[in-house]
Parts: structure tokens; C-alpha cells; sequence
């Protein structure tokens, strides 16, 4: 007998959200090693709509070569990360040590959250290891657009998520930041090459009805963060972390790019399942309402809010719970440390027996959840308090103007002189 | 008895027409003036639609004390421009010698044609008598996605163009030529904060349903035009000279500007009748396969261009025309000199009585037309030839860092610093 959670929503945003493993039917996950026939409805559900989606979408599962290929990181080698696009490719290079890049941006309307700086540190292994290029799109015109927040508010929330970015700690030399609205010398003109050609029915059937002109142009933006690093630096095998619902958006890149007879590669794509909220799977983390654990939390507040408001797969007693054990795969805290906050496999499914025969408490399970993330957080933490002026800091990973140059050049969009 | 011409081609484009007066009822009109009876089916069409249109747009023809108070000249004291809005605080503020603006701009898919850059000589006469700030907007962007043309193409016209609004002579101390891909770092930015409640609906109603969504947002680039300025140097009345057909481009900015609770006023608008074309009503001058007159054409090859396609009000033999005259108010030739290019009225006068009388010819009208015209072109040609580089030329003409600070500020799009 298993708890009966419903099913995740699964509402799409324009947004990227940060993917997260919600199943354990995968063949590399160490729960579902342990207990092969474990099938809940959640992980049901999983499976067919994960399945699906890339059935829908023509992207293919990674494959365990892959997988092992990829630089280690427990988002890929635990399977939230499960799908891709051109995968091989961009493996290649790497492996060749050849030019090829990574995308992953942030929609700066307020302050970051857990789960939205995971794919950064997933992107930092990958620099670290293969030498990626990382570029790094903040799209402050979107968020301004799409949410009822005035400029200066979205722009004190760009600052500060600005801040955190640089907090990961990627290599300046090979890393770019990429405003929309401070580098619209570079951004708008590349967009609007992009856009010649981009209907408003496309972007309606992608990107859902706009209510402003401002959000039906914005599609080409993305576009061309997506084939920014090959404009500037040229053709190279380029990947996009981002959640498996968000798979469009690259398919839109990758038409355009086919289309335009540009001087790039259709950009990769490596695709995620969701990140489950706090509060379990009947809600997303995308709402701003719902509670979370942010990057400027302290410990105490960590815990406080792991406590409060993680959904919990153990039982309703005590008695209970020492008898028939909980499930770890609805509940959150376990998965936060499945996510990567427990990076030691054979510990992971230590806890997750532990919790499953009943010997590992709910709350034991969040008081470990808890110390694993603070651990994170204030690494994190130490490195941004570590920052100076952040227009200094900032000057480093900005395009240069002899990679404006290039990138105008390479969409053919004339300059004056 | 007159000849029969078909009524002109009223087309609408999202592209400013030159405009020019094809019809002579109005008051200070000196045919109409010497033949008060005279009503063509082109004037009767001129009346109805020219007021009908004011009607319709809520826009309100020049009293004669206001067309007295502008700096004098052809367009304006011959009724080409007949209407407006918020005239009157422009004309206050350059009396008054408060700062007061004009924005007259360029779409460059192709060499500029003479009615082309008669409206850029009337915002140079305003500059030159009431010290007018004077912004010229060049929209490389809308003509690339509106063209079948590349950016090379659309680069090339840009600087072909560039290079005659700088031969107009303007006072860079007062003008700035704003370039949309060149400046993207503000317009880009401005935009987006004016489109944020731009909805597809209204754009929709006003220019037509786009084809692409780069052109579905170029509206809000537009909006960004008329009110830049204001935005660079403060609140200030900024008169729109445009051709009526485009009144509701204008109107689209006043809502946007009202709403936005910008540091603006709307903009006003000098409203102008439609320019025909060479080859008479029938066409206008907006298609790129019709005959015209380019700016850089020799005297030569004007005479040539009148002889062969200006449309005529003459008679179909010598004798009927000696004897029945021919009718000026139809005659292209004679539109051009009464647009401006004889800028004397009682010369212009003569003409048309000769004309109408049977004593000028239609052949002699139009040497005389070609004459004027080269005349003109000469002296343009003369400066342009004149300028050095192109990038050296531009240079005090453009935006500077202050002033895209300043507009970047006034639109309340923060800066990372």
C-alpha cells in the first residue's frame, strides 16, 4: 500500500523551470533497482507522460552510454536529466575537446530559488570538466512583459539574481552573461533577423495567445540566446538544459535556425522532468506564493521551512511509520536529496532503505534534507558575500565589442563603420 | 470642360508617405483662389476624403492664423499640410523659444526619391527659424522584415540614405539621427517598456495583421521614435509631420505615451495630403517599380524622367490646347513646382494662368518643372558630395552616452550601474 498522491500539475509556463526527478522507475535509479515492481501512481504517470512528451516532441531518451559519456553530475547520472536532443554532438566535442556550448538563462522577476540555480552548477561541472562554454541569457525584458512588476522592481531582481549567477563560480574566460535589455545592441538586432520569418501563428501554437506585442516578439529573443555562443564564436554543438515541457522553445530555435541559413548548428537540447514544489507534487514551483527554500536562507530558515511545508511520504502515526515505512519517492526532502543535495549514491539509498523499513523517521528524513541543502547554500552564500561592485564583477563575463561585432556580423546584420 | 482623371490610389502603407497637396479648394490656394468655381473630380475627391479623414481621426484642419505662426514655407502656406494636433502648444512653445521637437524619419529599403526628402527641408526650415530639435528615426528594422531584401540590402539603402538626410543640412547641435539596429541599446529597451500594454488587437487595428512578429512589435519601435526626444532631453510639445492616412500611427503613440504615465507629452501631428506620383493619380509614388525621380539624378536624367512619365494636364493636340488650355490642378509637372520646388507664389500664379490659358505648353511646363527640380538637386547633391566618411559624418548626429542614459532613465528602464 502506498500513499496516494495525485498526479503533478503540469501546467506550462514560458519559463524555464528547473527540472527535477519525480519517478524512480528509471532504470539507474537506485530505489527502483531495490524494488523493481514499486509502481505508483505518480510514477505511473511519470512514465507515460515523460515517455510521451518526447514521443510528441521527437527527442530521444539518453542512453546509458550517454549518460556515463557526460561529465558526473547527479542530475544526469540519477536520470532528472533523460532526454535529449543532439545529444552526441555536443559529447563529442567535448570529448574532442572541440568548441561547444551551453545554454541556461534565468527570468530574473524575483529572487532565485533552490531549485532554479541547480542547472547553473550543473552547467559549472560540465565548464569544468570539458572546457564548455557557457553563456548565460538574464531576460529582464520577458519578465517585465509578463509579470505585473514595474522595471526598477524587475531590475533590482535581475541584480540580485545577477549576483547569485556569479556566485556559481564559472570561468570568466569562457562564460558570458547576457542581458536582454543592457545588451540590446547585440540582442534586438539578432532578433529581429530571426524574426523575419517567425508567424505569430507559430509562435501562438508554442508560446500559447500574448496579450502584448512585447510577449509575441519575445519567442525571437529566445531564439537568439539559444544561437548566441555560435554567432560570436561560431559553429559549435550547443546544449540546453531545460525542462522536458520547455522542449518547444528549442524546436522553435531549431526551425529558425534551419530556416534562416544562418552559420550555426541547430542548438542540442538536454531534456528534464520537473522539479516537484515544497509542498509535494499537486503543486509546481513555479507559483510565487508557494512557499521555498531561497538562496539567502540561512540554516535555521532552511530547516524551518523543510519542516513546515515539505509534502512527506511517511505515514500519519508513529506506529505506523515504524510498520510500514514511508515512501521516498513522493517525498520531497528525500528527493531534494535524490536532486543532488545528497551527492553519495550508496548513501542515498541508504537513507531511502532507512525510510522505507521505517527506521528513518519524516522528520529525521528533513533534518537531513535540511543540513545537505544549508551545506550548499552556504558555500553559495560565502562566494556572493565574497562579491564586490557588481558592475565590476560583471565586466568580465560580458560580451566584448569585438563579440558584438562577430555576432552582428554572423547573423548579417550590417554595422555603420 | 477638364479632362477626366481617375481618382488616386488610396492606399494605406505602415510607411510614411511624402506628402503633397493634390488638390486646389483650399482657401489659400491661388488657382483656387482665380477660379473659385473650379471643382475637379480629383479636388472633389480631395475634399471628401481629406475631411472625411479629420473626421474620422479627430484631427483638426489649420486656421489660418496657424498657418501664419509656422515658419513660412510652400508646404505649409499652400495648404499641403491642412491638419493637425496639438499644433498650437508647438507653435507657443517655438514662439516662446521653448524647447519644442519635430520627428520626421526614413524606412531604407532603396535610394530616397525626391518627395522623399521634401519633408526633411521643411523640418530643417523649422530648425533654422525657431531652433526645433529635430530627431530623424531610420527604421532598418521594419524594412528589413517587411522587404523581401536582406540586411545587406536594407545596410546598403541605410547608408545611401544616411548620407542625404545629412546633405539636408540640419544643425547636429539639435538633430539626432537615430539608427534602429545601431541604436537598439535604447530603442530596444524603450520599446519593450512601451509594448507592455500594446495589445496584438490594437496593433492589429491600426497596421494591418503582420506577418511576422518582428513586425508585430515594430509599432511599439515606432511609439519609441515620436516620444525620444522627450525622453532624452524632457517634456516638450514634438510635432509628427506625416501624411494623413498615417494619423492613426501617431494616435497609437499618444495612447501608448497617456497610459504609460511617461514623463511626455503626446505627441502632435501635422497631418499632409498624399504626394502623387509622377505618373499621375492613378499611381502613387509609394511602389518601387514606378518611375521617380532619385536624388542623386542628374539634370539630364530628370528632364528625361518628366518628359516621358509626368502625367499631364495638357490638351490631346497643340491646337485644342492653344485653344481650351490645359489644367494645372491635375498636371504633375505644375504639382511639383507648387509643392515647393518654385518656391515664389506669384511665379507660381503666372504659371498656371499661362498654363490655362493655352500660352505654356505642356512641354514647356515640364522643361521648366526639370529645371526647378534640377536646381534643387544640385544644390543637394553638392553637399552630399561634400561629406567625408560616413561613421566621421554621423558622429555628432548620434545619441550620446548622456542622452541614452537620460532616455533610458526618463522610460524607467534601470541601468545595471
Amino acid at each position: 500500500m502506498t500513499p496516494t498522491p495525485s498526479p503533478p500539475t503540469d501546467e506550462s509556463t514560458t519559463n524555464s523551470q528547473p527540472p527535477t526527478d519525480d519517478e524512480t522507475s528509471d532504470e539507474t535509479d537506485s530505489e527502483a533497482r531495490t524494488d523493481g515492481t514499486l509502481v505508483t501512481p505518480y510514477a505511473v504517470r511519470g512514465d507515460i507522460d515523460y515517455d510521451r512528451l518526447l514521443e510528441q516532441f521527437g527527442a530521444d531518451r539518453l542512453t546509458d552510454t550517454q549518460r556515463e559519456r557526460f561529465p558526473d553530475h547527479p542530475t544526469v547520472r540519477r536520470g532528472t536529466f533523460y532526454a535529449g536532443r543532439d545529444v552526441d554532438a555536443f559529447l563529442e566535442a567535448a570529448e574532442a575537446g572541440n568548441p561547444h556550448a551551453i545554454v541556461t538563462g534565468r527570468g530574473p522577476s524575483g529572487p532565485m530559488h533552490l531549485g532554479h540555480v541547480l542547472p547553473f552548477y550543473l552547467a559549472r561541472t560540465i565548464q569544468r570538466e570539458t572546457g564548455a562554454t557557457v553563456y548565460l541569457p538574464v531576460s529582464d525584458d520577458e519578465k517585465f512583459l509578463a509579470k505585473d512588476q514595474s522595471f526598477a522592481s524587475i531590475g533590482e531582481a535581475t541584480r540580485e539574481n545577477l549576483r547569485d549567477l556569479l556566485a556559481v563560480g564559472f570561468d570568466p574566460e569562457r562564460t558570458r552573461i547576457v542581458i536582454d535589455t543592457a545588451d540590446a545592441d547585440v540582442i534586438y538586432p539578432v532578433a529581429v533577423r530571426l524574426s523575419k520569418h517567425l508567424t505569430p501563428a507559430t509562435v501562438e501554437a508554442v508560446y500559447g495567445e500574448q496579450d502584448t506585442v512585447g510577449l509575441q516578439f519575445y519567442p525571437a529573443v529566445q531564439a537568439t540566446h539559444l544561437l548566441l555562443p555560435q554567432l560570436v564564436s561560431g559553429r559549435q554543438p550547443t546544449l540546453v538544459p531545460i525542462a522536458v515541457d520547455q522542449d518547444p522553445h528549442v524546436r522553435v530555435c531549431r526551425d529558425v535556425a534551419a530556416r534562416e541559413a544562418l552559420p550555426v548548428e541547430k542548438p542540442g537540447a538536454l531534456l528534464g522532468r520537473f522539479l516537484p514544489g515544497l509542498e509535494g507534487p499537486r503543486k509546481m514551483s513555479s507559483s510565487g506564493a508557494a512557499p521555498s527554500i531561497e538562496l539567502t536562507d540561512g540554516p535555521e530558515a532552511v530547516a524551518d521551512t523543510i519542516r513546515e511545508h515539505a509534502y512527506s511520504g511517511g505515514r500519519s502515526s508513529l506506529a505506523a511509520h515504524r510498520e510500514h515505512g514511508g515512501d521516498p519517492t513522493v517525498d520531497v526532502a528525500f528527493q531534494y536529496l535524490r536532486y543532488g543535495f545528497e551527492p553519495d549514491d550508496d548513501r542515498l539509498a541508504d537513507v531511502a532503505a532507512d525510510y522505507r523499513d521505517g527506521h528513518l523517521l519524516s522528520g529525521e528524513l528533513k533534518e537531513l534534507a535540511a543540513e545537505r541543502i544549508s551545506e550548499f547554500l552556504t558555500d553559495h552564500q560565502r562566494r556572493r558575500a565574497a562579491l564586490g561592485d557588481l558592475e565590476d564583477e560583471l565586466e568580465p563575463y560580458r560580451l566584448t565589442e569585438a563579440e558584438r561585432r562577430a555576432a552582428l556580423e554572423a547573423a548579417g546584420v550590417p554595422r555603420l563603420d
